[in-house]
């Protein structure tokens, strides 16, 4: 059984030393979503074909976010954030709105940048959740996960079982 | 139907004025949760009878965070956050290892204090999944939604289908 | 001669005592603006048209950095910002592009909102820049200045010679 | 026996409701100091005189930690700051050359001001250490604890054996 | 005609890519500036020849701000700041008052440091129009633009008409 | 006489220019303390065997605090900090019951990470007192100061006479 990575010789939280970790070029891609009732969808529609949208406030929101993750998660590492990159689609079905959104986050760094996509990906949806808010309070944010990551000596995972 | 409540006369985004809105005494409980494998949850338990424990490190990091929802969530107010608690609760069912996060936020305020609910609860869940990352990172973070809001004009809310 | 409210007994700078002065509304209107190239202006015109747009990214970080002014002016006071409006008009003129940036900064508080209302305004323009800085860096971002601000001791203040 | 007042039913830490709490005026007066060698402080002090100094930057640094206290200090609450003064004073006796700090902080608020008068204190006091390093990393940031604070519940605290 | 860089390919913005770049030294000179009246232009010089000075504590925010753009600028890259210098040059004409503000910033970095740069300009002349404006408000931040860059695939920018 | 390296040609504090500065393994260890009463020293022993504690709200305070060290201390450079491990030791005589806190902080960087270090340890010092006030304001935080670093062109630096 691997060890918890963060517990010191104490038994308390520490920030793990990475400092003999190799620099490479690493990627992850994590998903969330933000399920809504058909007035919001609509209207997120609308507003998207003219000038000002929900969607693009929630972007932006979600790409600062990823910058601030190690101000954030108390125990993960700054790194040099070197792209992130939102994605959002829409899976409707009969009376289900659901606003996919997908997070791509890349760094030259010595550790992982799976936190900054997955903070990235709920701070996304919190921000959806933020600017609806007056219309319907109902909303529930879906299940956020890790769907990729490369790189690192742990190397390459894939979900299988999502997408 | 009800305006966006944060589109200008531009149609773009807005900071909404809330300079003529009362003060009163506002809650809000949100819910998210994590689930992780059978080892996760084991090691989990386990650090928290000892003096270490992934939850208390998690839940400072979901308070922290409540405290920085106005600088996160770009249209939302800064509000003087009165108290935040967060519990966890295990919903353990054969192979299913749930642990579930309940966050209590108040203010005496203008505004609501919803989004620093949720954003402590989302906050406390990607910590929980920092954690214990180099053991699984196939854990999910589960659905985040409003569990129930008082105060305000608009009054009390309280989600029926959940809890 | 007013003396220099910043400075205190020892000759050195304080954030002056506003303990027992009166919690009124107040706003504040301030102006900047920026000068881009005819290739710029049209790309921010068609890109405005489609669903993703400069003006929306900048006004995003006005509003956000409107709400960190206190932590970024060393000698400015925390205020509970209780609204923010940023309008753009465009200035053309032959070959003169000119973007004007207005900012309309609210709050319930013991001071004044000017810094919040200017400093929104600077950082919109700068996010204009560094949006469009890859097809040009010759841009200038044009003079900045408070237009006019209501409540408080000093009472209101309108700028004459602009507008 | 007084209970932990940051601890909740569940063993772990919250921050504490003071929604019900008055809001009164509230100061506190808190202290540091560094000790340095001569060389550190004739070079101080020679600064000073010209236009540049150590103890500007220092204090510029203590006043922007005040207002961030609450960022900082985990269950600390946020308030209104409306006031922080930061004055300096020597004590040199023989070889030993000892600058005083103490920080004034106020409030109208309905928790007190003691965290942001000590974090001003001790980030006044590093960041003279920060600036003065590279002649000498001897330095010892000596004792820092509270003076006195008024307001509040808990009334008037006033430290008999210091000052 | 180049294409904007931040716009991904759903139209929307994104934190450009640039894994890929190399690591290079960079410089990068902005400009400001601040219009004063006569008596808040004796007041700056008297306090700088004493040992209180309105320059030195906006020089303490331009550089906290330099090393802040990454947080400010939505879709600006973090770098690794590695020098910031501010210079003050009075500009005094007749009944004009002109405080020429100039940056240095540089890096070994990936990306270019002309944000931070202008950043630390603009914030630079904002501390002191706060500091001064309780004497008047009528103070002008005159333009603000990039002198000179240097490093980066695009080379060395020189602006040919100011300076 | 060594000079104050972050002192500008004009006299002013600048970010010294480390651009040119070997990128090295660095670690620094730095230690402060705080002194409590018999009834604050029982409570946090006793917590500790249960399962939330005082000491793990402190150290994930010192821990992310290192990480805010650029931003809180003016002149200080960013770093990637890449380890930080905070210990704990009573250091209990009679009525003296001093808390021992030793940070040590890592960085694959061209600069030091003494002021990461020293930081740490105060903000710990500073949040144990945060929890604790309610049982008593007289706590005492102790002596703060650099144990020890190592790398960089100034080579190993050991504190003699403490430890």
């Amino acid at each position: 059984m691997t060890d918890f990575s963060h517990i010191n010789e104490q038994g308390r939280a520490k920030m793990v030393d990475i400092t003999e970790k190799k620099v490479t070029s690493r990627t992850a891609v994590a998903r969330s979503s933000i399920i809504v009732n058909q007035e919001i969808y609509q209207k997120i529609m609308d507003h998207k074909i003219g000038k000002g949208d929900v969607l693009s406030v929630a972007q932006v929101a979600g790409i600062m976010a990823a910058k601030q993750t190690s101000n954030i998660i108390p125990m993960c590492h700054p790194l040099p954030l070197s792209g992130v990159n939102i994605h959002f689609d829409w899976n409707v079905e009969e009376d289900k709105h659901e606003l996919l959104i997908t997070v791509e986050a890349k760094t030259q760094g010595s550790t992982g940048v799976e936190m900054e996509a997955l903070t990235a990906a709920s701070i996304t949806a919190l921000t959806v959740y933020d600017m609806c808010k007056a219309v319907d309070k109902g909303m529930i944010i879906g299940s956020t996960y890790l769907l990729e990551k490369t790189g690192g000596k742990s190397g390459t995972y894939k979900r299988e079982d999502f997408r």
